[in-house]
């Protein structure tokens, strides 16, 4: 198991992850995707967005705005009751302590503070509050109707939502778990009342299996009925996917349901009709919701966690990550045996450049730089699986040196047909439809 | 050319774009994209990544958070000068009036009115304020000492952004043009402080390929060299590309070059050195940067303003986007020309999974609802190029019925022979790497 500390360092290290502002020393809770995290994580979003969207058709994506009219979060319950408790000195109002026990034993009084950012909206005269939304659910309340106007779904169908969502954490904390910024993959699953359960199940499951297809080891994923008295406002029932974090289990993903609780509010409070009409029965009625939701940022730690191993290789320790190769942000590496050669650099780029022309989802870099087993080493800690070596033999017969991340042994493939070879070794995915991890 | 108004009803109708906050009379300035909008969306950005990002071997893609330390603000020059006059009556300070002419001569003083969305971050005693980011452009400079850390890249080389933006527009207008919340599409390029001027007609000319490639008609698209006395504050020479939207010429995009304006003045407010040292010339200097820069939304009103047309075809009126295949949220839509005989859509399934499965970025739906002709329309509306229609012929000789968007014409070809054609006629892309449009 990694430690956190260490992940931090080779996330940074290598190019995935950085901290917020890192030059004006952070800016607490905010971090910021360097050139291999954005791999990692659009590798992530779009497996997400193939698997739940464009893979089915009862699903509607949508890419709703940030910024929202204040009343959606009167509506939902968050202007109200989205605040946790911060401790403050009774006798110095303005000084926060966070993270107490036993506040009022130490002459501490709690006061609730919303975790939504306020700001204001327009120019001085006619301004309005509202908030950095705190979940891209309301999104997708709001364009319900919509939704249903352009394209008349039948029940059971969702909206789904890859998207940018912030808290103002009192405590933010254990890297990119507990940020003020991050980024969500929610889908709002509109069913009838009465088959609530049965989709509730069917969700569930669709959970489990995703997680399964990321290649988490499901040793480390936990689920937890949450009981009543501790769910969200507006959830009747709710399951908390936890993972086995490097700072203990905590929650990764959700399934809530959330029952007529957002359409009925909205419809009230904006006074539109969100009713829907059932075709079959010919009755209008406010559907049920069941909201499968993934943090995105959690996932991303939780696959690092997962991925993070240290062996020995030929005698010496190594690390490496074990990504499956779908998520990692370089499929195959590509190396002239020497730089200096100017043909087997000639060789090195021709196939190279048949890799990037594949038809296959296959990612793959150029990389000269040092000896071999240092440039073996370089990919090991970004996850890369397959290491393609070009030398002197390739020259003679065509071959080239296939080396395999995970134990680091080599064969030798004829050059038309590596692709294949990669392929069948780490099947990589063609479009709208995902496939098992493997690695 | 569409009006305004048709672009703006016809996305809402078909499920483009709707108003952000719709339920709730709207919020000024932000628009919610619909599921074929973020499929529009997506594939330009996509695209984009794949032409400048993944496709080059010189760019570093990057995500960089919304949320930063104050002090970019005041090191960009943002805090002081991002700010636009905002006429206000002298008897009375709060009540603001927009878009004047002439405000002195009407009793009206002006204020300078930042353009910042400003927010505090952190609880109540030790909260910071800070912005929105107003640009993409500063979470690179700030992140460009941890690229060069991680990744070691010889000069010229570039990082790469997609992301929101937020400004506080006095006056939002012009459906998607003048937004409060929107997505930039941003390159920072740095090079040698001699080579700016070769570098600058290069990434011009790169410009001028990507609007190509899109498909966007050239006598629409326009160039305008920045007069001294009327560029950004930090630019030494800038290009505008404009564009002849439905409300008349404006700019679309933008080339400018920085000098080393972002990074020497983030090296001196936050006393880290960002200079770099060159192996060649064993010198230390400040890169120039030229930065291409794109407002994604921007370009999709672009993109469907040059796609709406309207014609008449079989001697009925009809409006159709002429988006070209890469563009378009759905590359070929496949009906049973009867939705009452299992045999027709059963085969229809299995043509429909059959495109699916397709190694290509095909994107296929399935629709089997009202009749042919009525279906072509809802095709043509959202600017699908091929409908593919299965009839009873099908069922006898294994042929299906490909109808062109453009033309109405319709032609028979073999269900084995579907993809192949559908990618002759539409060159799909594949990965890394993008083609010409057509269509």
């Amino acid at each position: 198991m990694a430690n956190l500390e260490t992940l931090v360092a080779l996330a940074k290290r290598r190019g995935f992850i950085y901290p917020g502002s890192d030059i004006y020393g952070g800016l607490a809770g905010t971090w910021d995707y360097g050139p291999l995290g954005v791999a990692l994580k659009n590798n992530i979003k779009n497996l997400w967005w193939q698997h739940f969207v464009t893979g089915r058709e009862d699903m509607y994506g949508v890419d709703t705005a940030i910024l929202m009219n204040q009343k959606v979060w009167q509506a939902s319950g968050h202007v109200a009751s989205f605040s946790d408790p911060l401790p403050l000195r009774s006798d110095l109002e303005s000084e926060p302590r966070s993270d107490l026990k036993n506040p009022k034993s130490q002459g501490l009084t709690l006061k609730q503070f919303n975790l939504m950012f306020e700001t204001k909206i327009g120019a001085t005269g006619d301004a309005a509050i509202t908030y950095l939304r705190p979940e891209t659910a309301q999104g997708m309340f709001v364009n319900f109707k919509n939704v249903v106007d352009s394209f008349h779904p039948r029940l059971p169908f969702g909206l789904a939502q890859i998207g940018k969502a912030f808290r103002n954490e009192i405590a933010p904390r254990d890297f990119l778990f507990r940020a003020r910024e991050f980024e969500q993959m929610e889908i709002e699953y509109f069913v009838k009342p009465t088959d609530w359960s049965e989709q509730f199940d069917y969700w569930h499951q669709e959970m489990l299996g995703w997680f399964n297809d990321l290649g988490l080891v499901t040793t480390k994923l936990h689920e937890l009925e949450v009981p009543d008295g501790e769910r969200a406002h507006y959830s009747n029932q709710t399951i908390d996917f936890e993972f086995d974090f490097p700072f203990g289990r905590k929650e990764l993903a959700g399934l809530a349901y959330r029952t007529d609780f957002d359409l009925k509010n909205h419809s009230q409070i904006s006074t539109v009709d969100l009713s829907y009409y059932d075709e079959e029965t010919k009755e209008r009625l406010i559907p049920h919701v069941i909201e499968p939701t993934f943090g995105l940022d959690r996932l991303i730690l939780a696959i690092l966690t997962n991925a993070y191993t240290e062996d020995e290789l030929g005698g010496e320790k190594r690390v490496f990550l074990k990504l499956s190769p779908q998520l990692a942000p370089v499929t195959a590496a590509v190396f002239p045996l020497l730089k200096n050669k100017p043909e087997l650099v000639a060789k090195a780029r021709s196939v190279f450049d048949q890799l990037k022309a594949s038809p296959y989802q296959l990612k793959a870099i150029f990389d000269d730089n040092g000896n071999i087993g240092k440039r073996y080493r370089r990919q090991d800690e970004i996850g890369t699986p397959y290491c393609v070596t070009i030398d002197f033999q390739t020259l003679e017969n065509g071959t080239v040196t296939v080396r395999a991340r995970d134990t680091g042994a080599q064969v030798r493939v004829a050059t038309d047909e590596l692709i294949d070879h990669l392929n069948k070794k780490a099947p990589i995915s063609v479009v709208d439809g995902h496939r098992s991890a493997s690695g």
